[in-house]
């Protein structure tokens, strides 16, 4: 049924990998106009759709992220924009191999082909996600949510129209308009037609997507991210990065779950850590060690603390609540973050430049921090310009994906008629 | 069933990846000769297999496949001591980034973690991953065929014992000895305990692995691969270029299945090559126009010409056979490309740099050849002094893999207490 769809980008993705630098900077400016220029289009669609939540009684929180105005089409206009000022990766000479036998082997950057993205409600991703696919010379099927569908295909339809009077095939651009299940498995049987499926959203989402395709995945988000304590911690920064980490946005992936406390710094740093989080709201579910060292009388409201069980280090909360561990040592710290932790992102508080080396080479984890906070994994805070999710899976791209992550390879071989003996 | 096998690999993958390259090195020797230390052990394992696999009627090709001797024993050995010489990609610095808040981010290359091989037949598979897993620091579980199976125990068996005594856990390498289909498919169910699977073997198995596999998986094997003669081509090249990569050794992935010939150099070219490649035992599957060039006269034995049906275009014949057709021009031959190629390796020869250009640049392949024949997308023949296969898919690794294609990367960030705002 997507036949017609899949057909479409994959033979207008042979134009796209081959558009030169300019074309595709030229078109990018040309969809941030665009959106612009026809907002009105956008602002009229996406009112069906907020009413359409709002009759359904959606959150406050989730009627916000699908709420478009002129500010949110200025930002994804710019975004836009910004994309164009980044440097292009596709071409790019990776490695150069002179062989003895004259062959001269050129390892250049391709883009992938056809990407099909699957997401939720926010409507900014499908603007990002075609400004991204365009620069990197790669064809996108989207696949939005329900909730979005009207403001989805009024953005398409724009950003299509956009590229066309470029000059360059819209086909590299699709929407899937019907929002079934149906739609989204089809996709992930498209095997051959599509060579990258990338799905942003919550766990089930990303949980279907891994088990039911046949397309290479690249997993994003599930982000369960611990703050271990040292006994050499400086525990005013150990203070300062688990309360940025915990409670800046609490909702991301890139935010704590669990602090681990070294046992000789515990006595001192508990009562603290515990009252300056209680003091923010942050529910505690601290082991039980933990919980014969937060004394009642100083401890600030002692029923924001639980004792936490096995689930409660298995969960990412993405919430006000954080679980607490009192370990032995560094030891306990790093097999408690390999039985618990998602590879995403991980974090040591120590003066000890021995102990903190061994963490950053220890743990498995996209990104490993030495005295900084986690919620630095990102595409833009790591400089990239741009991102498309945070990848917790260690084939092809881990953690922040820019614009190169979404690029594959090839071997360009230059002979003068070598055959092989 | 096999819990105790991943999860044993799983432990010993966090000793395995911090291993200092002598250590690593150290151990490869000591599997090298531990292996002719123990080749009785070997050789009576094998004789085992060989007389069952006699007693089942294998061809001899499938004989000699299985078969071990002094000689084969010495040259997996060898193959150790070469793993040893190549430098250690892990821990290696891949980009540097200083952020403006004074976060500095090192991108190093790091292990997958646990990489299970799923094989047919080869023993010396057995060896060289076991090899290529320990240089890469990644645990490895071994899933080999039934009919080489007491080899393979032996062999393994030999390796860990070399391994132990060298001090470091055996565990990182693991054999499965319950060879059914079960055991595979638990395998593909493995994921979080398995980071990557690789399957070599025939079509069946890699079509059986990518459809059921959760954990993520490269594609590696299948190649249908072209080589298209332009107007502008050295006849004389395009005659060695196509001898070669048709008949040099035809069971491979690198050999070709189809030739294209531009129709202005037909008339000339394809008797002359038709009757090379009959004389070299070759079938030809030709199309309509170059059936109506082919004279009877001309040719010698036109019992080896066949008129070609979509399904020879479609087909990795691996055997003395060949499709031919004419096309009207580079974009009709690039056209059938993009249409029957499994992005494996891909060939123009011609004089015109313009043309070599476009089709380098628009072909989409793994390695991409002007004026070369096919059979260089090796390992070896690339340089990388290894081969672990060659993908055919575009996440990850294209092309042949070598140890860095083992290797995955995470991002080490160094704070002083940064906080994000």
């Amino acid at each position: 049924m997507l036949d017609h769809i899949t057909t479409a980008a994959k033979q207008a993705s042979r134009q796209w990998a081959v558009l030169s630098s300019e074309r595709k900077n030229h078109a990018l400016h040309a969809m941030a106009e665009a959106l612009w220029d026809f907002r009105a289009q956008i602002l009229a669609a996406n009112e069906l759709d907020y009413q359409a939540a709002r009759f359904a009684s959606y959150t406050e929180a989730k009627l916000d992220r699908l709420f478009v105005n002129d500010k949110r089409i200025q930002d994804m206009a710019e975004g836009l924009r910004q994309v164009a000022t980044l440097k292009d990766p596709i071409g790019e000479t990776m490695e150069t191999i002179e062989r003895p036998n004259g062959l001269k082997i050129v390892k250049v950057r391709v883009p992938m082909g056809v990407i099909a993205i699957i997401y939720e409600s926010r409507p900014n991703v499908t603007v990002d996600a075609a400004g991204l696919a365009l620069k990197t010379g790669n064809a996108v099927i989207l696949r939005g949510g329900k909730e979005a569908i009207n403001t989805n295909i009024a953005l398409t339809k724009i950003l299509r129209g956009a590229i066309l009077q470029c000059g360059i095939t819209p086909d590299g651009l699709q929407i899937i308009e019907n929002i079934t299940h149906e739609s989204v498995d089809e996709l992930l049987r498209a095997r051959g037609s599509i060579d990258l499926i990338i799905p942003r959203g919550g766990a089930g989402l990303i949980q279907h997507v891994v088990e039911h395709s046949l397309v290479p995945v690249i997993e994003t988000g599930v982000g369960n991210c611990h703050v271990y304590v040292d006994e050499a911690a400086d525990l005013a920064k150990a203070m300062d990065i688990i309360m940025n980490a915990k409670t800046q946005r609490p909702s991301v992936c890139n935010a704590i779950e669990t602090v681990l406390v070294h046992d000789a710094v515990a006595k001192e740093f508990l009562p603290m850590m515990a009252n300056q989080l209680i003091a923010k709201n942050v529910q505690l579910r601290v082991c039980e060690r933990s919980l014969s060292l937060l004394k009642v009388a100083d401890i600030k409201d002692m029923t924001q603390v639980q004792l936490a069980n096995e689930f409660d280090y298995e969960t990412e909360f993405l919430d006000l609540i954080l679980a607490v561990r009192v370990v032995r040592d560094l030891q306990e710290a790093m097999d408690h973050i390999a039985r618990y932790g998602t590879l995403h992102s991980e974090a040591i508080v120590t003066e000890n430049e021995d102990t903190a080396h061994t963490f950053l080479m220890e743990v498995d984890a996209a990104a490993v921090y030495h005295n900084a906070s986690t919620r630095f994994t990102d595409g833009f805070e790591f400089g990239f310009g741009a991102e498309i999710g945070i990848s917790t899976q260690k084939l092809h791209a881990r953690g922040p994906m820019g614009l190169r992550e979404l690029t594959s390879y090839k071997y360009l071989v230059y002979g003068s008629g070598q055959v092989r003996s």
